[in-house]
């Protein structure tokens, strides 16, 4: 096993299961291409919510109950905007912000983005490649009944309570991807898609110019873990997401997204009924505990897939 | 007395003069004009320093020992960056961060430096005007052995340690002064030049295009506290500079670099003997304790300069 387990990761729920991945294999074999279609410019400052997910996380830094931010983070800058008037709707801590300031004045200095996250990775004792899926510019908008939202304006300002009906990411046109990331899908021992959005989080990474055809190239075998769970997902909108732009939210109508590059679907046991549907789209099903409570469910849904994967 | 108490002020000493000041008439009365040379991005966010000190003290939030920052502020932003190996030479606090945030979002969005200034000072509680001297940019820069440095590089990050051989004020030939500041000036009741560093601090000011010949102009007398007490600088490099580019680093020194338009030189007692050399420059001289210990200090300070202007 020479090439790297290559993850594609959206936030949230994708970090909790690369925890467990780092938990079951050497964090270094690990190479986690991450979505920056979310990334955002608030208060002058270059934010990057799923690159610091990952990054936090993978440190043993993240806030445990929500996903986001640092452990034992203080809000007192944003407490301090509070009193001045200005926009707070985007929680920033005072640590937290340190990595904003800092990624900001690296990029104005002319570094890249891949760079800058492995600078970032490296202070926080980070040993996987945690790398975004495209040093250029990309930017998730939503189509909704509103109008084109940008995409932090959706799912933070107004709380994903929009209809979405259609999504499109900014960018793409030009967009290459980062630094090495072709090179380790083709290289890879087996590529995972984490339990993420299919459209706001994994969506971006295929969208990025190579990516998508790395994916059906590359010779190992590539597995998806299913973010949706007895038709809602497990966290954010994507659920209400695939029925407001007309598909099943379910299981399998994730797996049909994925059907032009995926081997191995994972599904959790509320869903075992519905395996056949997704093997009729020419994948095998695994059906194992996907929801993961605490560090042993992570570690056991990593093993789960590691198995199929490597078997 | 109509018109208002016009101040040009630079950093700290001139917030601690205008504490005095604020404390013996209306502060609303008060119009205060800022140097904005020493603004600076740092970290991609917009510094204002001496409107951020003059701010800071009106509103008696200010450090009592520093002067700069916030009394009571945390630096756990700092921190952070210090572990993510981020330039750290430039103190921010945490609760002084939201400022610079809130700065530099609203400059983004097409406000002007006053209508932000404004706002902040609004938001916390001040009732003086307080001006930035041009809405446009004006960057001091000091000609020095190692060649042209910054403001803030010369200033925080090196410590003042290179000779300065001269100063120069980027962006004056464009820049205009900030709405109401010529006006101001010409229906002001008085006018005083706080206890600033005649070249970085109060020259950026008379730089802007104007403003020197307002102040020329004005019917209103103008008076000019010392920075400079028995030769030496009450705060920061004054003295040196001074002897660098070739004067005498006296309380004279500095009333001959205002001879144009300052009626009323204000020195401290140890320069007492010192008040004829000024009074051959066309001022009246004014001799009074101007080393301001505590806020007695400032207060008596702020009514003898008071007298002189309206006896």
């Amino acid at each position: 096993m020479k090439g790297a387990i290559v993850a594609l990761a959206g936030g949230v729920g994708a970090a909790r299961f690369l925890e467990g991945l780092a938990g079951v294999v050497d964090p270094a074999s690990l190479f986690v291409i991450v979505n920056t279609g979310d990334d955002a410019l608030i208060h002058g400052l270059h934010i990057s919510p799923d690159l610091d997910t990952v990054t936090y996380t993978l440190a043993g830094l993240a806030h445990r109950e929500r996903g986001w931010g640092l452990e034992g983070d203080s809000f007192r800058c944003l407490q301090a905007l509070e009193r001045l008037g200005g926009e707070t709707w985007f929680q920033l801590g005072d640590r937290d912000l340190a990595t904003h300031l800092y990624r900001t004045a690296r990029l104005s200095e002319g570094a890249s983005l891949s760079q800058v996250t492995r600078a970032i990775a490296a202070a926080l004792g980070v040993r996987a490649a945690v790398v975004p899926m495209s040093d250029d510019p990309v930017r998730t908008r939503l189509r909704t009944p509103r109008g084109e939202l940008e995409f932090q304006d959706y799912f933070v300002r107004r709380r994903q309570r929009d209809r979405v009906l259609g999504v499109r990411f900014a960018g793409t046109a030009r967009a290459r991807p980062a630094p090495g990331v072709l090179e380790a899908i083709a290289k890879a021992s087996a590529v995972v898609v984490c339990p993420s959005n299919p459209f706001i989080s994994i969506g971006p990474i295929l969208a990025v110019k190579g990516i998508r055809e790395a994916l059906r190239r590359t010779r190992a075998p590539v597995a998806a873990v299913s973010p949706i769970v007895g038709g809602r997902a497990l966290k954010g909108p994507a659920a209400s997401m695939m029925k407001s732009m007309g598909m099943r939210a379910s299981a399998p109508g994730v797996a049909a997204l994925y059907r032009d590059f995926v081997d191995i679907f994972v599904l959790d046991r509320a869903d075992g009924v519905l395996a056949p549907q997704v093997e009729r789209l020419g994948m095998r099903a695994i059906v194992t505990a996907t929801v993961m409570r605490n560090r042993r469910g992570k570690i056991a849904l990593a093993r789960a897939v590691l198995e199929a994967l490597l078997p």
